[in-house]
């Protein structure tokens, strides 16, 4: 049997790295990347090293900006008295897409999984509890995905949120549970934001 | 609405411009970039550039090698008087998977395809017909996809070599129609080489 030249193979085994992405898959961008032209090429390896190196995490909410501190942050038309929580930057994306919610974000960059090893440290906690602080935000909405992991990190915050005095609301179960919340749709995701209810 | 920090909207387009990858997973992989670490960046990046710069087509069978001439073309291991016609180079892989196989190969790099305005010239066919001039190759066996492009293509093909006096041959209908060649598993595509008959 004639193996793939290991260029090819170090590439496919890249691509096998991506989430959702199986081996099939991976070969098949390969040979994509094979039939691509030398501008092609280097644009795409630009792009991931550009998006690796000009993002870093905003100061304030922790989703990824060019700036120190982000455009939603900034913003002086966004409701600050809200914060939404979500797990990752991309959730962010989701519901920026909705056109419906107007306040801020906090990115916690994970969810409480004890299997995995990932506790109160591992995520962005401390940096929500202190934009608590100064009694602006009257509500903090738990965006978490409907799982385990999303329902224990919740529940967690809610109850270190709670005794400062505001208003902690959880998505309505509008989501299709024990699904992700990244593949939720825009409407689905809209009645789950004017359905929430108080935690 | 908020948008997405333009070096990740970039690499969102790059990663959506591979076949089967949706906006949902490039935004997907996207992120999974950003959380790599710099070191793991620079490995994607590199495979990436280190495939397309290192890797050409054999002077022979037109499948990607480093070398000059590739492993197969180069073995003498292999029937030399068996040529096996495919699309890509990725279904040689596929091929080689099956371990039942030990001829050579040739990769037309596409098939006929009037809409997509591929035709002979598009094709690596000459290339092919050059190998036959010698007399060393008894057989040519079509192995292109089990769909219209890829049926034209042998049909085509085997109106060419015909006249040459080399048996011309077909994958056996051990394929399920419509499908795509590189998603056929190795028994499935074994049987199909068992039972291929002349065309």
């Amino acid at each position: 049997m004639a193996k793939q030249a290991a260029p090819l193979q170090l590439l496919v085994e890249q691509f096998s790295k991506f989430a959702g992405v199986g081996r099939k898959n991976a070969t098949r961008m390969a040979y994509q990347v094979m039939s691509m032209s030398d501008a092609e090429v280097q644009a795409l390896a630009d792009a991931i090293r550009g998006a690796h190196t000009k993002l870093h995490r905003c100061k304030i909410c922790q989703d990824y900006t060019e700036e120190e501190i982000c455009p939603v942050c900034q913003s002086k038309k966004r409701d600050h008295s809200v914060i939404c929580v979500v797990e990752s930057p991309r959730d962010v994306t989701v519901f920026e897409r909705t056109r419906e919610y107007n306040g801020l974000y906090h990115v916690l960059h994970g969810l409480f999984s004890p299997v995995d090893g990932i506790g109160a440290e591992q995520l962005c906690i401390r940096e929500l509890l202190a934009r608590l602080q100064d009694g602006e935000v009257k509500e903090v909405i738990m965006a978490t995905s409907p799982t385990v992991e999303g329902e224990v990190t919740a529940t967690y915050l809610a109850r270190l949120i709670k005794p400062l005095g505001i208003k902690t609301t959880r998505l309505a179960y509008g989501l299709p549970v024990g699904s992700s919340l990244e593949y939720a749709d825009e409407t689905t995701l809209y009645r789950a934001l004017s359905g929430r209810g108080e935690m």
